[in-house]
Protein backbone atom coordinates (compact mmCIF):
# COMPACT_ATOMS: atom_id res chain seq x y z
CA UNK A 1 0.00 0.00 0.00
CA UNK A 2 2.81 2.51 0.78
CA UNK A 3 6.66 2.66 0.07
CA UNK A 4 7.71 2.04 3.13
CA UNK A 5 10.34 -0.97 3.88
CA UNK A 6 9.27 -3.94 4.67
CA UNK A 7 9.98 -6.03 7.74
CA UNK A 8 10.26 -9.86 9.00
CA UNK A 9 10.66 -11.39 12.17
CA UNK A 10 12.34 -14.45 12.48
CA UNK A 11 12.25 -15.85 16.02
CA UNK A 12 14.57 -19.29 16.58
CA UNK A 13 14.01 -21.43 19.37
CA UNK A 14 12.18 -24.74 20.13
CA UNK A 15 10.97 -23.15 23.25
CA UNK A 16 7.99 -21.32 21.94
CA UNK A 17 7.27 -24.40 19.70
CA UNK A 18 7.27 -26.43 22.53
CA UNK A 19 4.88 -24.09 24.36
CA UNK A 20 7.42 -23.50 27.23
CA UNK A 21 7.66 -20.13 26.19
CA UNK A 22 5.11 -17.58 25.64
CA UNK A 23 6.74 -15.50 23.29
CA UNK A 24 6.39 -11.27 23.52
CA UNK A 25 8.88 -10.54 20.95
CA UNK A 26 6.92 -10.56 18.54
CA UNK A 27 4.66 -7.87 19.44
CA UNK A 28 6.65 -5.78 20.75
CA UNK A 29 8.82 -5.47 16.99
CA UNK A 30 5.65 -5.43 15.87
CA UNK A 31 4.30 -2.13 17.56
CA UNK A 32 8.12 -0.42 17.23
CA UNK A 33 8.68 -1.57 13.40
CA UNK A 34 4.74 0.11 12.69
CA UNK A 35 5.92 3.22 14.61
CA UNK A 36 9.55 3.43 12.81
CA UNK A 37 7.32 3.32 8.87
CA UNK A 38 8.89 -0.46 9.26
CA UNK A 39 5.44 -2.49 8.55
CA UNK A 40 5.66 -6.08 9.79
CA UNK A 41 4.93 -8.31 7.28
CA UNK A 42 5.61 -11.89 8.42
CA UNK A 43 6.90 -13.69 10.78
CA UNK A 44 8.66 -17.25 10.96
CA UNK A 45 8.98 -19.40 14.26
CA UNK A 46 11.26 -22.13 13.09
CA UNK A 47 13.28 -24.71 15.30
CA UNK A 48 16.87 -24.77 16.34
CA UNK A 49 17.42 -26.95 13.18
CA UNK A 50 20.13 -25.81 10.74
CA UNK A 51 19.03 -26.43 7.74
CA UNK A 52 15.61 -25.02 8.68
CA UNK A 53 17.12 -21.77 9.67
CA UNK A 54 19.45 -21.56 6.28
CA UNK A 55 16.48 -21.78 4.28
CA UNK A 56 14.33 -19.71 6.13
CA UNK A 57 17.01 -16.88 6.18
CA UNK A 58 17.74 -17.08 2.30
CA UNK A 59 14.11 -16.84 1.54
CA UNK A 60 13.08 -14.16 3.19
CA UNK A 61 15.91 -12.09 3.02
CA UNK A 62 15.07 -12.03 -0.44
CA UNK A 63 11.64 -11.28 -0.40
CA UNK A 64 11.62 -8.24 2.55
CA UNK A 65 13.47 -5.37 3.34
CA UNK A 66 14.47 -5.86 6.64
CA UNK A 67 14.92 -9.51 8.32
CA UNK A 68 15.10 -9.67 12.28
CA UNK A 69 16.17 -12.67 13.82
CA UNK A 70 15.56 -13.24 17.57
CA UNK A 71 17.64 -16.27 19.90
CA UNK A 72 19.95 -18.80 18.96
CA UNK A 73 23.48 -16.28 19.80
CA UNK A 74 24.31 -17.28 23.33
CA UNK A 75 26.97 -19.93 24.19
CA UNK A 76 25.37 -23.33 24.37
CA UNK A 77 25.18 -26.28 21.78
CA UNK A 78 21.36 -25.11 20.31
CA UNK A 79 22.37 -21.67 19.67
CA UNK A 80 23.34 -22.31 15.77
CA UNK A 81 21.76 -18.71 14.60
CA UNK A 82 25.51 -17.21 13.63
CA UNK A 83 27.03 -20.42 11.60
CA UNK A 84 23.71 -20.59 9.62
CA UNK A 85 23.68 -17.28 8.74
CA UNK A 86 27.29 -17.39 7.79
CA UNK A 87 26.33 -20.28 5.84
CA UNK A 88 23.39 -18.20 3.93
CA UNK A 89 25.97 -15.64 2.92
CA UNK A 90 28.61 -17.61 1.95
CA UNK A 91 31.30 -16.21 4.45
CA UNK A 92 33.60 -17.68 7.39
CA UNK A 93 31.68 -17.74 10.52
CA UNK A 94 34.79 -16.34 12.30
CA UNK A 95 36.34 -14.48 15.67
CA UNK A 96 34.96 -10.73 15.85
CA UNK A 97 38.19 -8.73 16.75
CA UNK A 98 36.26 -6.29 18.95
CA UNK A 99 33.70 -8.26 20.81
CA UNK A 100 36.63 -10.93 20.98
CA UNK A 101 38.56 -8.98 23.04
CA UNK A 102 35.89 -6.95 24.71
CA UNK A 103 34.81 -10.43 26.10
CA UNK A 104 38.22 -11.98 27.03
CA UNK A 105 39.11 -8.68 29.36
CA UNK A 106 35.40 -9.20 30.47
CA UNK A 107 36.12 -12.90 31.96
CA UNK A 108 38.52 -13.96 34.74
CA UNK A 109 40.97 -16.15 33.46
CA UNK A 110 39.89 -19.16 32.23
CA UNK A 111 36.27 -17.70 32.05
CA UNK A 112 36.44 -16.84 28.32
CA UNK A 113 36.06 -20.55 27.18
CA UNK A 114 35.22 -22.40 24.08
CA UNK A 115 31.35 -21.88 24.71
CA UNK A 116 31.64 -18.10 25.09
CA UNK A 117 34.08 -17.73 22.54
CA UNK A 118 31.47 -18.83 19.90
CA UNK A 119 29.36 -15.63 21.22
CA UNK A 120 32.29 -13.86 20.00
CA UNK A 121 32.14 -15.48 16.52
CA UNK A 122 30.08 -14.18 13.89
CA UNK A 123 29.48 -14.00 10.19
CA UNK A 124 32.71 -12.34 8.35
CA UNK A 125 31.30 -8.59 7.84
CA UNK A 126 28.94 -8.77 10.37
CA UNK A 127 28.41 -4.87 11.72
CA UNK A 128 27.88 -5.03 15.35
CA UNK A 129 24.98 -3.43 17.20
CA UNK A 130 27.03 -2.25 20.19
CA UNK A 131 24.79 -0.56 23.47
CA UNK A 132 27.70 -1.94 25.41
CA UNK A 133 26.46 -5.37 26.17
CA UNK A 134 29.15 -7.80 26.80
CA UNK A 135 27.91 -10.15 23.76
CA UNK A 136 26.39 -8.25 21.38
CA UNK A 137 23.24 -8.93 18.37
CA UNK A 138 25.16 -7.76 14.67
CA UNK A 139 23.65 -6.92 11.00
CA UNK A 140 24.61 -8.24 8.23
CA UNK A 141 23.50 -7.39 4.73
CA UNK A 142 19.46 -6.86 5.68
CA UNK A 143 19.76 -9.27 8.25
CA UNK A 144 19.98 -8.31 12.00
CA UNK A 145 20.60 -10.64 14.44
CA UNK A 146 19.45 -10.18 18.24
CA UNK A 147 18.93 -12.48 21.23
CA UNK A 148 15.62 -14.07 22.36
CA UNK A 149 15.76 -12.94 25.91
CA UNK A 150 13.28 -9.86 25.61
CA UNK A 151 14.77 -7.23 27.72
CA UNK A 152 18.16 -7.91 26.35
CA UNK A 153 16.47 -8.39 22.64
CA UNK A 154 14.78 -4.92 23.11
CA UNK A 155 17.65 -3.19 24.38
CA UNK A 156 19.54 -4.29 20.59
CA UNK A 157 16.89 -3.30 18.82
CA UNK A 158 16.35 0.29 20.32
CA UNK A 159 20.38 0.42 19.82
CA UNK A 160 19.81 -1.06 15.71
CA UNK A 161 16.40 1.30 15.67
CA UNK A 162 18.98 4.68 15.43
CA UNK A 163 20.17 3.28 12.34
CA UNK A 164 17.72 2.00 10.63
CA UNK A 165 16.10 4.24 7.72
CA UNK A 166 12.01 3.91 7.46
CA UNK A 167 9.31 5.39 6.45
CA UNK A 168 6.05 7.04 7.21
CA UNK A 169 4.89 6.08 10.37
CA UNK A 170 2.01 3.73 11.06
CA UNK A 171 -0.97 5.30 12.22
CA UNK A 172 -4.20 4.15 12.95
CA UNK A 173 -7.47 5.49 14.84
CA UNK A 174 -9.99 3.81 16.14
CA UNK A 175 -14.31 3.35 17.39
CA UNK A 176 -15.96 0.49 18.78
CA UNK A 177 -19.77 -0.05 19.55
CA UNK A 178 -21.16 -1.96 22.03
CA UNK A 179 -24.28 -4.81 21.07
CA UNK A 180 -23.01 -4.49 17.47
CA UNK A 181 -22.15 -8.14 15.62
CA UNK A 182 -19.84 -8.48 12.81
CA UNK A 183 -22.29 -9.50 10.96
CA UNK A 184 -24.60 -6.59 10.59
CA UNK A 185 -21.71 -4.48 9.19
CA UNK A 186 -19.85 -6.27 7.01
CA UNK A 187 -21.32 -5.57 4.17
CA UNK A 188 -20.74 -1.27 5.04
CA UNK A 189 -17.43 -1.84 6.15
CA UNK A 190 -16.45 -3.31 3.01
CA UNK A 191 -17.97 -0.18 1.04
CA UNK A 192 -15.73 2.40 3.75
CA UNK A 193 -12.74 -0.16 2.44
CA UNK A 194 -13.36 0.18 -0.91
CA UNK A 195 -13.28 3.74 -0.64
CA UNK A 196 -9.78 3.74 1.47
CA UNK A 197 -7.78 1.68 -0.29
CA UNK A 198 -4.43 2.38 1.61
CA UNK A 199 -6.42 2.16 5.02
CA UNK A 200 -5.96 -1.21 6.33
CA UNK A 201 -9.45 -1.65 7.70
CA UNK A 202 -10.06 -4.20 10.39
CA UNK A 203 -12.57 -5.83 12.47
CA UNK A 204 -12.14 -7.26 16.06
CA UNK A 205 -15.46 -8.78 17.89
CA UNK A 206 -14.73 -8.50 21.32
CA UNK A 207 -16.33 -10.17 24.51
CA UNK A 208 -15.79 -8.78 28.24
CA UNK A 209 -17.81 -8.87 31.21
CA UNK A 210 -20.78 -10.21 29.45
CA UNK A 211 -20.68 -7.56 26.71
CA UNK A 212 -20.06 -8.35 22.97
CA UNK A 213 -19.33 -5.56 20.26
CA UNK A 214 -17.18 -4.73 17.45
CA UNK A 215 -14.13 -2.56 17.65
CA UNK A 216 -12.65 -1.20 14.15
CA UNK A 217 -9.58 -0.06 13.48
CA UNK A 218 -8.22 2.15 10.54
CA UNK A 219 -4.51 2.26 10.28
CA UNK A 220 -2.32 3.56 7.28
CA UNK A 221 0.35 6.11 6.84
CA UNK A 222 -2.17 8.79 6.07
CA UNK A 223 -3.87 10.34 9.43
CA UNK A 224 -6.32 12.25 7.48
CA UNK A 225 -7.48 9.10 5.61
CA UNK A 226 -7.66 7.03 8.90
CA UNK A 227 -10.03 9.89 10.50
CA UNK A 228 -12.23 9.78 7.56
CA UNK A 229 -12.32 6.06 7.31
CA UNK A 230 -13.60 5.97 10.97
CA UNK A 231 -15.98 8.77 10.91
CA UNK A 232 -17.79 6.49 8.05
CA UNK A 233 -17.69 3.54 10.56
CA UNK A 234 -18.98 5.58 13.34
CA UNK A 235 -21.69 6.98 10.81
CA UNK A 236 -22.37 3.27 10.03
CA UNK A 237 -22.81 1.97 13.85
CA UNK A 238 -25.19 4.99 14.36
CA UNK A 239 -27.56 3.65 11.48
CA UNK A 240 -28.21 0.18 13.60
CA UNK A 241 -28.77 2.87 16.68
CA UNK A 242 -25.82 1.45 18.26
CA UNK A 243 -23.71 4.24 20.69
CA UNK A 244 -20.14 4.16 19.18
CA UNK A 245 -17.17 4.88 20.99
CA UNK A 246 -14.11 6.18 19.88
CA UNK A 247 -11.01 4.15 20.35
CA UNK A 248 -10.73 0.72 21.37
CA UNK A 249 -12.69 -0.48 24.32
CA UNK A 250 -10.73 0.05 27.00
CA UNK B 1 13.82 -37.52 16.01
CA UNK B 2 10.73 -39.58 16.03
CA UNK B 3 8.06 -40.93 13.89
CA UNK B 4 5.67 -38.08 15.62
CA UNK B 5 3.44 -36.56 12.77
CA UNK B 6 4.23 -32.80 12.45
CA UNK B 7 2.60 -29.84 12.86
CA UNK B 8 2.58 -26.18 11.73
CA UNK B 9 0.25 -23.07 12.61
CA UNK B 10 -0.17 -20.81 10.60
CA UNK B 11 -1.81 -17.71 11.87
CA UNK B 12 -3.97 -15.20 9.76
CA UNK B 13 -4.50 -11.72 10.83
CA UNK B 14 -2.55 -8.44 10.15
CA UNK B 15 -3.78 -7.51 13.91
CA UNK B 16 -0.98 -9.29 15.30
CA UNK B 17 1.43 -8.37 12.62
CA UNK B 18 0.39 -4.69 13.11
CA UNK B 19 0.90 -4.83 17.01
CA UNK B 20 -2.79 -4.24 17.91
CA UNK B 21 -2.76 -8.16 19.30
CA UNK B 22 -0.78 -10.18 21.35
CA UNK B 23 -0.95 -13.53 19.67
CA UNK B 24 -1.42 -16.28 22.50
CA UNK B 25 -2.66 -18.91 20.04
CA UNK B 26 0.35 -20.41 19.11
CA UNK B 27 1.28 -21.37 22.54
CA UNK B 28 -2.00 -23.01 23.36
CA UNK B 29 -1.82 -24.63 20.49
CA UNK B 30 2.35 -25.47 20.90
CA UNK B 31 1.19 -27.13 24.19
CA UNK B 32 -1.69 -29.06 23.11
CA UNK B 33 -0.08 -29.95 20.04
CA UNK B 34 2.73 -31.91 22.16
CA UNK B 35 0.01 -33.66 24.44
CA UNK B 36 -1.04 -34.73 21.33
CA UNK B 37 2.45 -36.61 19.96
CA UNK B 38 1.90 -34.16 17.04
CA UNK B 39 4.91 -31.88 18.06
CA UNK B 40 4.59 -27.93 16.42
CA UNK B 41 7.26 -27.93 14.07
CA UNK B 42 6.81 -24.46 12.61
CA UNK B 43 4.98 -21.09 12.26
CA UNK B 44 3.66 -18.68 9.91
CA UNK B 45 1.87 -15.30 10.67
CA UNK B 46 0.94 -13.77 7.79
CA UNK B 47 -1.51 -10.89 6.60
CA UNK B 48 -4.74 -10.94 5.25
CA UNK B 49 -3.07 -11.03 1.53
CA UNK B 50 -5.10 -13.34 -0.88
CA UNK B 51 -1.30 -14.30 -2.89
CA UNK B 52 0.68 -15.05 0.59
CA UNK B 53 -2.10 -16.94 2.42
CA UNK B 54 -2.53 -19.25 -0.77
CA UNK B 55 1.25 -19.38 -1.58
CA UNK B 56 1.98 -20.30 2.10
CA UNK B 57 -0.99 -22.67 2.88
CA UNK B 58 0.25 -24.54 -0.57
CA UNK B 59 3.54 -25.24 0.65
CA UNK B 60 2.99 -26.03 4.58
CA UNK B 61 0.57 -28.20 3.58
CA UNK B 62 3.15 -30.31 1.21
CA UNK B 63 6.08 -30.03 4.30
CA UNK B 64 3.83 -31.05 7.01
CA UNK B 65 1.64 -33.85 8.24
CA UNK B 66 -1.11 -31.26 9.91
CA UNK B 67 -1.18 -27.85 9.32
CA UNK B 68 -3.65 -25.73 11.65
CA UNK B 69 -4.89 -22.25 10.66
CA UNK B 70 -6.64 -19.46 12.53
CA UNK B 71 -8.14 -16.42 11.78
CA UNK B 72 -10.09 -14.99 8.51
CA UNK B 73 -13.26 -17.32 8.83
CA UNK B 74 -15.42 -14.40 9.64
CA UNK B 75 -17.94 -12.40 7.68
CA UNK B 76 -15.92 -8.53 7.08
CA UNK B 77 -13.97 -8.06 4.06
CA UNK B 78 -10.46 -9.29 5.41
CA UNK B 79 -11.65 -12.96 6.02
CA UNK B 80 -10.51 -14.30 2.94
CA UNK B 81 -9.08 -17.48 4.46
CA UNK B 82 -11.83 -19.73 2.76
CA UNK B 83 -11.79 -18.69 -0.68
CA UNK B 84 -7.57 -19.05 -0.34
CA UNK B 85 -8.04 -22.32 0.82
CA UNK B 86 -10.51 -23.44 -2.15
CA UNK B 87 -7.65 -22.09 -4.69
CA UNK B 88 -4.86 -24.22 -2.97
CA UNK B 89 -7.02 -27.33 -3.24
CA UNK B 90 -8.31 -26.51 -6.81
CA UNK B 91 -11.86 -26.91 -5.81
CA UNK B 92 -14.81 -24.47 -5.56
CA UNK B 93 -16.19 -21.97 -2.80
CA UNK B 94 -19.26 -22.89 -2.17
CA UNK B 95 -22.20 -23.03 0.44
CA UNK B 96 -21.74 -26.31 3.14
CA UNK B 97 -25.66 -27.48 3.47
CA UNK B 98 -25.47 -28.41 7.01
CA UNK B 99 -23.87 -25.10 8.17
CA UNK B 100 -26.49 -22.94 5.95
CA UNK B 101 -29.11 -24.65 6.67
CA UNK B 102 -28.29 -23.97 10.29
CA UNK B 103 -27.44 -20.38 10.00
CA UNK B 104 -30.43 -19.82 8.08
CA UNK B 105 -32.70 -21.11 10.79
CA UNK B 106 -30.60 -19.47 13.56
CA UNK B 107 -30.96 -16.05 12.54
CA UNK B 108 -34.11 -14.04 12.31
CA UNK B 109 -35.79 -13.08 9.03
CA UNK B 110 -33.13 -11.00 6.77
CA UNK B 111 -30.27 -11.52 9.41
CA UNK B 112 -28.83 -13.98 7.24
CA UNK B 113 -27.42 -11.75 5.05
CA UNK B 114 -24.60 -11.84 2.14
CA UNK B 115 -22.01 -10.71 4.51
CA UNK B 116 -23.05 -13.85 6.92
CA UNK B 117 -23.51 -16.38 4.02
CA UNK B 118 -20.03 -15.89 3.45
CA UNK B 119 -19.10 -18.08 6.76
CA UNK B 120 -21.22 -20.78 5.27
CA UNK B 121 -19.18 -20.84 2.33
CA UNK B 122 -15.87 -23.40 2.13
CA UNK B 123 -14.34 -24.85 0.03
CA UNK B 124 -15.54 -28.12 -1.67
CA UNK B 125 -15.13 -31.63 0.16
CA UNK B 126 -14.38 -29.26 3.64
CA UNK B 127 -15.43 -31.39 6.85
CA UNK B 128 -17.25 -29.40 9.30
CA UNK B 129 -15.45 -28.87 13.10
CA UNK B 130 -19.09 -29.42 14.47
CA UNK B 131 -19.04 -28.67 17.94
CA UNK B 132 -22.80 -27.27 17.66
CA UNK B 133 -21.29 -23.81 17.33
CA UNK B 134 -23.38 -21.64 14.84
CA UNK B 135 -19.99 -20.88 12.11
CA UNK B 136 -17.49 -23.75 12.67
CA UNK B 137 -14.56 -24.56 11.58
CA UNK B 138 -13.47 -27.22 8.98
CA UNK B 139 -10.78 -29.18 7.91
CA UNK B 140 -10.05 -30.01 4.27
CA UNK B 141 -6.93 -32.47 3.47
CA UNK B 142 -4.46 -32.20 6.22
CA UNK B 143 -5.28 -28.77 6.67
CA UNK B 144 -7.43 -27.34 9.75
CA UNK B 145 -9.44 -24.32 9.43
CA UNK B 146 -10.13 -22.74 12.97
CA UNK B 147 -11.02 -19.43 14.10
CA UNK B 148 -9.14 -16.31 15.80
CA UNK B 149 -10.24 -15.39 18.52
CA UNK B 150 -8.83 -17.95 21.10
CA UNK B 151 -11.90 -18.70 23.36
CA UNK B 152 -13.44 -19.94 19.56
CA UNK B 153 -10.63 -20.95 18.31
CA UNK B 154 -9.59 -23.37 21.69
CA UNK B 155 -13.29 -24.80 21.35
CA UNK B 156 -13.18 -25.91 17.66
CA UNK B 157 -9.41 -27.14 18.18
CA UNK B 158 -10.88 -29.70 21.45
CA UNK B 159 -13.70 -31.16 19.45
CA UNK B 160 -11.14 -31.53 16.40
CA UNK B 161 -8.53 -33.33 18.48
CA UNK B 162 -10.48 -36.13 19.03
CA UNK B 163 -10.37 -37.14 15.55
CA UNK B 164 -6.15 -36.52 15.35
CA UNK B 165 -4.14 -39.31 15.55
CA UNK B 166 -1.20 -38.40 16.96
CA UNK B 167 1.86 -40.28 18.16
CA UNK B 168 4.13 -40.82 21.50
CA UNK B 169 2.87 -37.38 23.65
CA UNK B 170 6.02 -35.47 24.24
CA UNK B 171 6.88 -35.00 28.08
CA UNK B 172 9.76 -33.03 29.81
CA UNK B 173 12.24 -32.96 32.75
CA UNK B 174 13.65 -29.80 33.85
CA UNK B 175 16.33 -28.49 36.72
CA UNK B 176 17.13 -25.53 37.73
CA UNK B 177 20.24 -23.61 39.71
CA UNK B 178 20.39 -19.77 40.35
CA UNK B 179 24.13 -18.62 40.29
CA UNK B 180 24.98 -20.47 36.92
CA UNK B 181 25.77 -18.91 33.79
CA UNK B 182 25.00 -20.59 30.66
CA UNK B 183 28.39 -20.36 29.73
CA UNK B 184 30.11 -22.52 32.69
CA UNK B 185 27.95 -25.36 31.68
CA UNK B 186 27.64 -24.89 27.88
CA UNK B 187 30.53 -27.48 27.32
CA UNK B 188 29.53 -30.01 29.19
CA UNK B 189 25.47 -29.85 28.32
CA UNK B 190 26.94 -30.04 24.77
CA UNK B 191 28.30 -33.78 25.47
CA UNK B 192 25.05 -34.67 28.19
CA UNK B 193 22.81 -33.52 24.51
CA UNK B 194 25.49 -36.06 22.70
CA UNK B 195 24.65 -38.78 24.88
CA UNK B 196 20.77 -38.09 24.10
CA UNK B 197 20.69 -37.51 20.84
CA UNK B 198 16.93 -38.15 20.74
CA UNK B 199 15.79 -35.67 23.50
CA UNK B 200 15.43 -31.90 22.67
CA UNK B 201 17.72 -30.35 25.37
CA UNK B 202 17.12 -26.40 25.87
CA UNK B 203 19.23 -24.15 27.94
CA UNK B 204 17.13 -21.21 29.48
CA UNK B 205 18.75 -18.66 31.51
CA UNK B 206 16.41 -16.46 33.96
CA UNK B 207 16.59 -12.88 36.03
CA UNK B 208 14.34 -12.48 38.43
CA UNK B 209 14.40 -10.77 41.68
CA UNK B 210 17.59 -9.95 41.30
CA UNK B 211 18.88 -13.25 40.75
CA UNK B 212 20.21 -14.96 37.90
CA UNK B 213 20.42 -18.60 36.83
CA UNK B 214 19.83 -21.56 34.30
CA UNK B 215 17.08 -23.74 34.10
CA UNK B 216 17.85 -26.79 31.54
CA UNK B 217 14.65 -28.66 30.03
CA UNK B 218 14.70 -32.01 28.50
CA UNK B 219 11.93 -33.07 26.09
CA UNK B 220 10.97 -36.02 24.32
CA UNK B 221 8.80 -39.02 24.04
CA UNK B 222 10.91 -41.40 26.41
CA UNK B 223 10.17 -39.96 29.72
CA UNK B 224 13.29 -42.62 31.28
CA UNK B 225 15.74 -40.91 28.62
CA UNK B 226 14.67 -37.58 30.21
CA UNK B 227 15.01 -38.45 33.73
CA UNK B 228 18.49 -39.75 32.87
CA UNK B 229 19.96 -36.54 31.33
CA UNK B 230 18.43 -34.42 33.39
CA UNK B 231 20.13 -36.21 36.33
CA UNK B 232 23.26 -35.56 34.36
CA UNK B 233 22.75 -31.70 33.91
CA UNK B 234 21.78 -31.90 37.59
CA UNK B 235 25.52 -33.53 38.18
CA UNK B 236 27.18 -30.80 36.23
CA UNK B 237 25.45 -27.93 37.97
CA UNK B 238 26.76 -29.71 41.24
CA UNK B 239 30.40 -29.75 39.92
CA UNK B 240 29.94 -26.07 39.76
CA UNK B 241 29.79 -26.26 43.99
CA UNK B 242 25.69 -24.93 42.75
CA UNK B 243 22.33 -26.21 44.56
CA UNK B 244 19.78 -27.26 41.42
CA UNK B 245 16.55 -27.57 42.15
CA UNK B 246 14.38 -30.16 40.51
CA UNK B 247 11.25 -28.02 38.11
CA UNK B 248 11.49 -25.12 36.37
CA UNK B 249 12.19 -21.31 38.74
CA UNK B 250 8.49 -20.41 40.02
Amino acid sequence: MTANPSACVVIIGNEVLSGRTQDVNVNYLAKRLGELGMPLREVRIIPDVAETIITTINEVRARFDHVFTTGGIGPTHDDITSECIAADFGVPCEPEPTVWARMAAHYPPGGFNVARQRMATMPRGAVIIDNGHIAPGYSIGNVHVMAGVPAIMQLMFETLATTLQGGLPVVSRSVHATGVREGEIAEGLTGIQARYPAMDLGSYPYFRDGVSGVAIVAKGTDLAAAEAAIAEVTALFETLGAAPVAGEPG
